[in-house]
């Protein structure tokens, strides 16, 4: 048997805790190919380079595991991993541990799951994780464990297809830990505030900022919901947008 | 009755065809506020500026209408224009219209739509424009009057609560044009082939290219299906990415 090939990446480069957390788990299954950004990529949603070229650098390889960072973003790191690094379609792609959430909104800005979704229209099992903390030295204990375990249940199972699973994982202990639990991405926005400054010279510029404000702080269904219950959220992803119910209500439309 | 607010932007920067015909035709339509990238921003989907902060200038101002720049991403721009430019939520955005297609899943990378949906996620009836055209200089005839008719019928309707319009025109004369009709997100992949290159000094660089594999190129439901037809296809998007058959199918999976 073809041992089990894995392909990881992430948005936070080759030098985040997170990734190398996901990499060490990740080996316990098979063989890992790292295909990443080669700096922090936050924000970067499911962006491609298009108007540059990209470079691309091998930065460890060792039995079972190799390492290679991209002058681009998140997607187009697994876009040219597909393409130029692993020699056949991997069994499973990983994206993460991104250092801070991943719920509710955040999923459509997020470079994390911008991998996950690009592995997901390729038709490969993919699974982002992230782990609600931002800072670098955020402790990866229990996000371990978590990864393992649903990684062991993704391959036991048939994974569904075209879809991606956007792993959130509240910032506890392990002994807090409450276990793991399907839901619905929650609806809500980030409201785009900004913070007006001047320079050195009295210019204007503004630093984004911002609050989500949950418009869904009711439900017990959705991702934020669940990882306030110190439990971890599944939900899953794909990248299709249509609006089924749009496209009913609309059906009156005339546009002659 | 206060004057009709209408936000425009768009990927492609303030020198492109495309921004101006749709200005053009939303100033018949109200006050037009447009607020967008300051250079080409294509491919940059959802994505948020996090690590720098923004410039934004203004580069016109006459009656009913002004254009101001952002030194960052379609979203970047948006956020700002709603938290910093207009002195109220506006009516409508639109977002375009682009310089080639954002039909099927082209949506997910789109800058155009990441504007649309961002609108979407404030609740804001909110129509992207697309001309299968990429060249600076296509003809924006058909684009116009498109656009004029879809307007109008979206501001004599109830627009879909957190849901952005995705319109493709077709590349094609007035004289040929048949139609506007809905239709659903076509999915498939755009398989990520690069061009391996080698610099001056004989090191690998690569270009990305790619093509388009419809999976659904037997459907007649889809946009790209539509757009074959010589017709318009518009497609309600919206920012929910859950999975609803697969939170269904995956209700037997065991974490403990």
């Amino acid at each position: 048997m073809t041992e089990r090939l894995i392909l990881v990446s992430n948005d936070d480069g080759p030098n985040a805790a997170g990734i190398h957390a996901l990499i060490q788990v990740a080996k316990e299954f098979g063989k890992v190919v790292a295909v990443g950004p080669n700096g922090g990529q936050s924000g970067k949603s499911h962006s491609i380079t298009m108007d540059m070229p990209l470079r691309m650098k091998q930065v460890a390889k060792e039995d079972g595991y190799e390492y290679y960072t991209v002058s681009g973003t998140p997607v187009d790191s697994i876009k040219l991993a597909l393409d130029r690094v692993v020699d056949r379609k991997p069994d499973l792609v990983l994206s993460g541990i991104n250092h801070g959430s991943n719920a509710a909104v955040s999923v459509i800005y997020s470079g994390t799951m911008g991998v996950a979704l690009e592995a997901a229209l390729h038709n490969i099992p993919a699974i982002g994780f992230s782990l609600l903390n931002h800072s670098a030295d955020a402790d990866f204990t229990l996000s371990k464990q978590v990864a393992r375990t649903i990684i062991k249940e993704a391959l036991n199972n048939a994974f569904p297809s075209y879809t991606a699973l956007n792993v959130n994982i509240p910032d506890i202990k392990p002994e807090a830990f409450k276990g793991i639990r399907m839901a619905r991405q929650c609806m809500g926005v980030w409201s785009g505030e900004f913070d007006a400054r001047k320079d050195t010279v009295g210019r204007d510029y503004f630093w984004m900022t911002g609050d989500f404000h949950n418009r869904e702080a009711s439900s017990d269904e959705t991702d934020e919901y669940v990882l306030r219950q110190n439990m971890v959220a599944i939900v899953p992803v794909k990248p299709d947008l249509t609006d089924r119910e749009a496209l009913e209500s609309m059906k009156h439309w005339k546009f002659d």
